[in-house]
């Protein structure tokens, strides 16, 4: 705390900005592939209360996977470990093995960050909830104390339309009795939840709760107990970047989480939230301008958990 | 830094032995399974200098696994970057793939804390050095200062004629040609190294080179560098309980490997190294008092790494 | 040719009526489960004209997996080989794998009875035909020159509502493009295609063309070519039960198919083709009294194809 | 029988001789890969006596796989169905699955002519005589009525050295127990039962007693019961051609066994024994031309088995 990370940032920032921007980007979803693929967008929020942003950070973007931090810390502070019944929290190996694992293990997603552990996930709020997708809104809209956020309905639908593969795992884990709702409806709130858009501004604040223990809303509310929000970020790091997880951890060293619209977040306990965003992905999966800068962000300052 | 851990951890330590101790030793090596199974003893070395010793901390014990720790920090702090072109960093999912797994990626090992991995390690020393064996042996003596760290003949001994499914995954990478060496030999020394011998008082002497960034052998030398000590540590954190990691990291919170002698070491970087050993194991494998008490330690001292 | 038949099937349908009646119904289908499990039939129709029935063989009962092999037919003979770039023609290994070896073969399952094939097939004919259901009950009709063969509407909205599974392989292969039209479509279709109900008498009657060369149908229509009947047994030997299908080949030696009806049917070519039904079906899913009644039958004849 | 085959072997066996030689030799082999790989010989022993030879008939090859047909019918006819407890009878699916397959069945493996199935044949040889490779010897040549049947030393030491999958697979086994002495016994004897040399015209002699049901030997033994020996064929239909083993039947429609060596061969039961050999393997290791010419003698003859 009190550190100003201003130099340091801008100097990263700029480095990889000028480099090489390599990768694909996710073109499966239609309504991704028309975004400009140079954005580069970075913003980190201390736990001090101090905000860095440089690039396109006031930009929105499609969250995607980010999305499943949000509905397992709010599973989570409601059924306490009842969850840890339904999904696992072991990394999965590799994405090869979704299927296999599911027959395995009887259903049980191996940990909440997978699709099929995310639909179980979103199974539990829809039997929570009348209007899910309306609740993790205003979840999201309380932590960052800013009423402008939403999912894009044409993203959502795009998502419906080119997603057989999470279709069939919802079906799959039905055939096991681990999802109870109808899995249409599940299917539609979870197309929907991987449609949000945020800004990095606006995801780093989000996030701060799971940086600082003391973390309170507006309205003086905690989201989860200081060893709550220990254990979310214990499975980040283990399991937030799919088969790159173990990467991740080696080349980064914090708790993080990926989605295929380019964004990560990553949590420096005590320290900050940080968020990242740049539409190319490599082979993984993850943004290559963000693993990039994150990596070289925790090498030059030291700054792993490690 | 200066904190006292006496009180903490007698209490943790008195709770726990007097609690159920409950699981199996692993009788699969004949030379293990005639140990006392109601020892348990913990160790813990501040990097302040202070040391906290409760139970057998002074009895040796079968570290197993644990020594594959040793033989990585070794093999890489000779080949560096070069390490992971033969082994790679990611999580293995379930103890079930491991053969699956190097079926797909053509013989290279998921991580250096699987068999498989250990076994690719070893024969990277084995190439390196002519008694490889002796080598580890002194590079733990000058770790902890302690020239009477030794393996056990008889163990190693009943590991090789109760080893068949280690013999079988040496020739299956051999197949792939990512073993260079006699696959017997590899196995020789790999066998010696799970059957070193160690206290938990040396045990966390000797893993001061992980937690302490400062850290020098008597003679003043570097082990790692920083940054490889922390890598060492974010792959511990992923890959070191099997398939119990994840549980491992969500429950205790620290890098950390165990052995199926019934010791785990755990760091908490900047601050301590723990040993902590119990025979009996629980169904994956790891120590059943030892998993209890670093849960414990990590959820009353709220000090886990996140 | 010419050999009576009558003594042998009588004996044995005696002796198997006579013993126990192990197994299980396929309750997993709401529809299926009230069926009185003591039924039991065999209806064998020589190329000679002959035909010998026992039991209730003139019940209908819901003939499953058996259409497999009508659909594959009627693709064979529309588009021949081409076939074989959506399917291939190997035997499955076990059950355990259908959705791994989807995913290790892109999409294109191993053989045209497993349900994943099944359903390749379906939406093969779903492009040919507007209404491919009708299509698919004429071909029977034609075949027994018997108006009277339909499908249980109650039994294919049982199969949609529990068929979990089934979706997830449609929607599954679909993401790999081997689905042309839309799933749903695809489904419904097959769904009706398990629900078609036949007495064994149909049922062997309806298999002639399996088993004798020079079968026409009664406007003097060939089904397939000589060479490709021949293939389609080949493939049932096989591929035709499961993971049972070496053990059925081992046991009866005639190339068949299960359905978990409780319905068989086998081909001795050249000389007969034979149904038999008796709902409860052993651990494998295949009619236990089915199994056994073929069994005996090839031994004590010595009238295995091999 | 009494059929003259003269005509339709020459002419199907010029025109392959005179089309494309496609594939590759097995070279991981040494000893193998220093073969003439233009040569091509057929060999057919009616059971009316007669037979047809063409090509290099009567040239030794490296039978390899073959002679797990003959050690399987030495362990059967010692065992009966007891064997059946120490290997299965289903199909594999894909070679990929081999080690998994063990995983999943602790240590049973799926077939006898898989190397996992064959290893464990061995081993049950092995617990029978003190000499076992003398004794095959000796079943093969009373079956062939010749002393002149050997194995290579040279071959059965290059696939030791060449042969850690295989070493891999016999100490997975021993891990399940599965295999009762010692492995590298087991492996010895294995490696020389795949150097066995033969010709086209002794293999085809030699496998008459899978076609000919009243076969005997000279001195008037029988090495099978009927009802053994068309078990063995059932098996071979099944399983006898690896991840090609449906392809086969579909394609040639007859049971048969191929090797690595470049030879195949086949049974028509009731009618005659084809060995055939070229060296040139196809993408499943089966011998192209052998392929070619079976599928064509048994399309142009309508004489399979369906």
């Amino acid at each position: 705390m009190g550190i100003d990370y201003t130099n340091i940032l801008e100097s990263i920032y700029n480095d990889i900005l000028n480099g090489e921007n390599k990768g694909r980007i996710a073109d499966y979803i239609p309504e991704l592939s028309t975004i400009n693929k140079e954005q580069f967008a970075v913003c980190l929020q201390g736990v001090d209360g101090k905000q860095y942003g440089f690039g396109q950070y006031q930009t929105k973007f499609s969250i995607q996977s980010i999305s499943k931090v949000f509905i397992l810390s709010m599973a989570y502070s409601i059924l306490g470990k009842e969850v840890w019944k339904r999904v696992g929290v072991e990394p999965s190996g590799t994405s090869f093995n979704s299927l296999v694992q599911l027959e395995t293990d009887n259903g049980i997603p191996r940990n909440p960050f997978m699709n099929s552990g995310a639909l179980v996930i979103s199974d539990i709020l829809l039997s929570q909830y009348n209007d899910p997708i309306s609740e993790v809104l205003d979840f999201i809209r309380t932590l960052t104390a800013n009423p402008n956020i939403n999912y894009s309905e044409k993203v959502a639908e795009s998502e419906k339309h080119s997603g057989h593969r999470n279709i069939a795992l919802c079906h799959f884990i039905k055939s096991f009795d681990n999802i109870i709702n109808d899995p249409n409806e599940v299917l539609d709130f979870y197309f929907k939840l991987c449609a949000i858009e945020m800004t990095c501004e606006e995801l780093s604040k989000a996030f701060l709760y799971l940086a600082d223990d003391n973390f309170r809303t507006k309205n003086d509310k905690r989201i989860l107990t200081m060893s709550q929000a220990k254990r979310i970020n214990a499975i980040m790091q283990t399991c937030g970047f799919y088969d790159e997880s173990g990467e991740f951890s080696y080349k980064v060293g914090l708790p993080g989480k990926s989605g295929v619209g380019g964004g990560i977040i990553a949590i420096h306990p005590e320290k900050y939230a940080i968020a990242v965003w740049s539409p190319k992905l490599n082979a993984k999966g993850n943004s290559y301008r963000g693993m990039k800068f994150l990596e070289k962000l925790t090498t030059e300052t030291n700054s792993s958990i490690f």
